[in-house]
């Protein structure tokens, strides 16, 4: 078995489209991971912004297979396989290991709160331990304002100590620039790869010898984030990077999911696209008209896109 | 089919054993249903005190199977059948259901935070629309220090109107008493059913109409809390409450549900039921001799729970 190589560069929690039943619509989720990959963005399908916690463990399965199956290759995917049940992120993390992912984004079990670095330390060995695989690498996940538990630096130090090489990276979502900081100070070095949870935090992330971003609005600007990614070090870069903020403080200003279904909707042609699973709730029609108005005020499209059909 | 008779009395959040290697241990769950059984106190099988969401979908459905094929009264159970995933959510009711359970202990999807009651109403609605089931009871779950996503009195209206004699109560969790109170006043009369989310507030609850509580300390104080339950209407109610008060705060000071596994296994003479899935972590040697020490000043025991083996 060959070891993966190490993902860098930009990736995207790919949003997940859904037919009228709510059921998971493969042919417009493998068309969407074709067009990132035609863009330069890697895919973290069942990130936060898959709606995957609204996802049971067998319709992901389900999901990745059809994308193994339609060409998309293993090692431009980042799938997210952590949980709250420990047989359930075992599950998940085999079956993407078994498709040549190139790392698994885990989110700590997120249902308990307040649990110790202990219960922590034992959750993310028990799977390492479970499914024994030497092309096992882990990304941790990091997003207290969602998941409730963080992943602190002394967790970190000692599952790198426990787990080298497969404990490959982070994805930190805090949007705490000193947190990534201290995570690119102390654990970088070590080849523990950061990952900036949004684009926001690229150019910085770079410039402290981070390895990229894993974004949202990769879903919607990918082309875009990633030629920041590729010339961080030209003299542009602050300007790309100020162009891409204008763009995110747009989505941002609307719940987020729902917004980039909607902008993937627009711009594709498609309005089924625009469905999310509860508990979202997809865009209003004002929410619609104010977003669409204020990405046209930006000159903002989505190249190639509806030509992805 | 007959329509079950309304939920009412004691419920504990049953806690589920495991075998050495973390594999849910059905004989001594059925064992410690039985107990419960005779004690007078309901089964609310895969609450958090359950450690349900550290369970997968399979393992759950599969412990409910043995336990209905052991003779345990579906009328006698309310299982936690709320989970983040709509299918999971829809999949663990239609089984409870199926196994004719009085109610269905249903939490709220957890993950997404700050989700609207739009986005909760939908996530219940497509639940009870497609387990399209005339024996489904559900029973809100309202614990917002734990899910963080707390259900409103907004949101309660609105689904009692929508489905009536569906939407057949609450367990508040929340220990806020004006919380409750409010839920009493406002819809206990409409037929909705409160229920405490502890012992603490089982004598309040009674005499402001509620129907009974449910409480994590039910898996080894029974008997005392159930006979509260029977006998608050006479004088020595308040000195029951004290009493029960009493050996709560004991397991409250320490990690609740590490404490009641070290109980059952303590009382039991069966130290394996002591294990717990992480993240979280058992009590460790002092905290156990605390536990022991508090409980015996207290004159605590587990009547009739060694011979139950």
């Amino acid at each position: 078995m060959n070891t993966p190589t190490r993902l860098s560069g930009v990736f995207s929690p790919v949003i997940t489209p859904f037919a009228q039943d709510l059921s998971p619509d493969p042919a417009r989720l493998i068309r969407h991971c074709q067009w990132l990959l035609s863009q330069d963005v890697g895919l973290a399908v069942f990130g936060t912004n898959s709606e995957a916690n609204s996802m049971s463990v067998a319709e992901k399965m389900k999901l990745l297979d059809l994308l193994a199956q339609a060409g998309i290759p293993g090692a431009r995917m980042m799938p997210g396989t952590g949980a709250c049940a420990l047989t359930d992120a075992v599950e998940l993390t085999r079956h993407a290991v078994g498709h040549g992912a190139g790392g698994a984004l885990m989110l700590p079990p997120f249902y308990y709160k307040g649990v110790s670095d202990d219960g922590l330390f034992a959750s993310y060995a028990e799977v390492i331990e479970r499914v024994a695989d030497p092309r096992l690498r882990i990304y941790l996940y990091h997003i207290p304002q969602v998941s409730n538990v963080p992943i602190s630096l002394a967790l970190i130090e000692r599952l790198l100590k426990a787990y080298p090489g497969v404990i490959a990276g982070i994805k930190d979502s805090s949007g705490n620039w000193e947190n990534t900081k201290a995570m690119l100070d102390r654990f970088q070095p070590q080849g523990f790869d950061v990952f900036a949870g949004s684009e926001s935090f690229l150019l910085a992330n770079m410039r402290g010898g981070g390895v990229g971003c894993i974004t949202a609005t990769g879903n919607v600007n990918p082309g875009p984030i990633a030629k920041l990614y590729r010339t961080w070090q030209q003299p542009d870069a602050d300007a790309q990077q100020a162009a891409l903020d204008a763009v995110r403080a747009i989505f941002q200003s609307l719940p987020m999911i729902p917004a980039l279904k909607a902008a993937a909707a627009h711009f594709g042609g498609d309005a089924g696209f625009a469905a999310v699973r509860p508990p979202l709730v997809a865009l209003n029609a004002q929410q619609k008209t104010e977003l669409m108005a204020a990405l046209a005020a930006q000159g903002f499209s989505m190249p190639g896109w509806s030509d992805s059909k």
